[in-house]
């Protein structure tokens, strides 16, 4: 069976490489035969937009996914037309639009930060005098490491924030005072069949994720998370592998925004659980049966964003793995990252310092 | 760090694939571009006979590594004189020699089945009288998945053996009532740091693997095991990943043979343990600290030869991981196999029957 994958990047990647455990091919679409996917894939030089290549990529491969949810929906429908993709094109249409997200959740009882559509600056005058400061002004669109987001502390910034985000549809959402951020991360079968990772801790830096750590321990917040996630779910009939990040409040949880894909605070599930993110998210989408994963032992994950630390052999110890996804440096760039499984062994002390300032969000 | 691996099968597709999550990148020398290792590594082709592809394989590789012992050790040694290669070409020129192999053993007082060594059919016919029938012919060299060995059940089958065995260098060795065959996996770095695996207990057929399950609990035979590697390694100031073959007697542990190399029993360590023989056998030759290899659970694996059973995507299930290593079936090739990881779960009755077939012998 082929698995066809939209994208050449690390998740594209990392997915091709757990399909090789499953007996499962891979075939990745991509723009760059030099793309991290090429290390574990064979790929397809194209886009979507080429009605050739789209036909030639789907008939090629058994089932479609993708690792990126700021793609052309009305494209994922033809594709749909020739062969099945998972995650469907409605769930992706929802989780690539901040409003029609936010709607989604108060449409399904999943508490949201209090927000405002904005369509002209306007709007955005009235939605600040309604929410107060500090405010986040984000774009409905193409949202993603902290990309399209732009605080508002004072009303003097109105302007400056509208033009900043390109004076394009937007939502104007409260600046939450947030204990922490936390992901759960989810698959649901073609069958139906839902299975749940334990909470993960995040930690961000400018909007992007710089450690993530499992498992968050929490079984109130836990429950309250599955319940939300199980109703998200269920209303898409999703297939595949799902994260929903969270902010924790002194009340509970605060729904923050969804991927329909593979998570980047997912990756240390491949060394802490007994079946990966990614190999879930390929159970999902061939129709195998689904694995509830087991912990193996709590771990840690470091992103390695720019450019990367010096590293000695001995630095790479017990329980240490680190995976370069093959891109040139460049800043605020993802280069790899860094798992550590099992924190009460030896680490090094170059890894341990990574750690600490990841956690102190002082790299 | 670039790794370069002698072969294209499927132990340098797994040593591959395990290089990822060590931020190493790996280049096999291959004889065939569509060979297993493809799917995972960039290939050169070419073989050492090739004076300047020798040079170029050397000068792209920042440490050289094998996956079969069966290689000219003097263009090992060639190679050697250009770049770092693990293990050193004196214990590869031990291991893919019988007799020099038991002979090795004994100078370490390491017991072995008894045995002699054969010039000619003459010389047969006295080691036969000294040691009885059955006995096994097994050729000096080349000898791997039961290839290169005849079981002698009479003197009248002296020369039909002598014959089928290509009439050269050879060894009869007794035939020992085993209760069972283990292996101990074990990996030696270049500071002289040793790490053993629990013993896998193996089932073979015609001289190949069928069967390995693990761990194989003794505690006794598990030191016993250990201190005879620990020999063997430390003679050979050993680097890398070796695997021991035993005989289980009742009495204690008999030498069988070992391979310089990672082994097909220990495939089921990427899943059964947290760092598998893979990664151990990367960790030392790149000089990175070993990893003292906790089990996650028990398992078994299962080598899928010869042709593939069909398989039902629920057959798939929790714990199940299926490698396919990209061959053409032919009959008593290696294509693929399955690790089951957790006995204890619902297995589908497909692959438990695989399972039990393995176990009794009747495939």
């Amino acid at each position: 069976m082929k698995i066809g994958i939209l994208g050449g990047g690390q998740l594209a990647q990392l997915l091709s490489a757990s399909a090789y455990q499953l007996g499962l091919e891979t075939l990745c679409l991509v723009e760059d035969s030099y793309c991290p996917a090429a290390r574990t894939s064979p790929v397809m030089m194209g886009t979507l937009e080429e009605n050739e290549v789209l036909k030639e990529f789907i008939e090629a491969a058994d089932v479609c996914t993708l690792e990126n949810e700021n793609i052309d929906v009305s494209l994922l429908s033809l594709l749909e037309q020739e062969g099945p993709v998972y995650p469907k094109p409605d769930s992706i249409a929802v989780a690539q639009d901040r409003l029609l997200e936010k709607q989604c959740f108060q449409a399904l009882n999943i508490p949201v930060p209090n927000y405002v559509g904005i369509e002209s600056e306007q709007d955005l005058h009235q939605a600040l005098t309604a929410i107060g400061t500090p405010a986040v002004l984000k774009t409905r669109r193409f949202g993603y490491d902290g990309k399209g987001q732009f605080v508002i502390r004072s009303p003097e910034q109105i302007s400056e924030a509208w033009l900043a985000m390109g004076a394009q549809p937007a939502i104007l959402e409260c600046f939450v005072p947030f204990e922490c951020e936390v992901s759960l991360i989810a698959a649901r079968s073609i069958t139906g069949d839902i299975v749940f990772y334990p909470l993960i801790k995040n930690t961000h830096r400018n909007g992007i994720l710089q450690l993530s750590e499992f498992p968050y321990k929490d079984a109130g917040l836990q429950k309250q998370a599955e319940d939300y996630v199980r109703k998200l779910l269920e209303h898409f009939q999703y297939v595949g592998v799902l994260a929903f990040e969270f902010f924790v409040m002194n009340y509970g949880l605060l729904a923050n925004e969804i991927a329909p894909r593979v998570h980047n605070s997912g990756h240390l599930t491949i060394e802490a659980t007994t079946c990966s993110q990614f190999e879930n998210h390929l159970r999902a989408i061939s129709n195998m049966p689904l694995v509830s994963p087991d912990v193996i032992a709590p771990a840690v994950m470091i992103n390695i964003i720019g450019s990367w630390p010096k590293f000695k052999n001995e630095d790479i110890g017990t329980g240490v793995h680190l995976y370069d996804y093959g891109k040139k440096e460049r800043p605020g760039r993802k280069l790899g990252h860094i798992t550590v499984l099992g924190l009460n062994k030896n680490l090094s002390s170059r890894v341990a310092q990574l750690i600490a300032a990841a956690k102190d969000n002082r790299f």
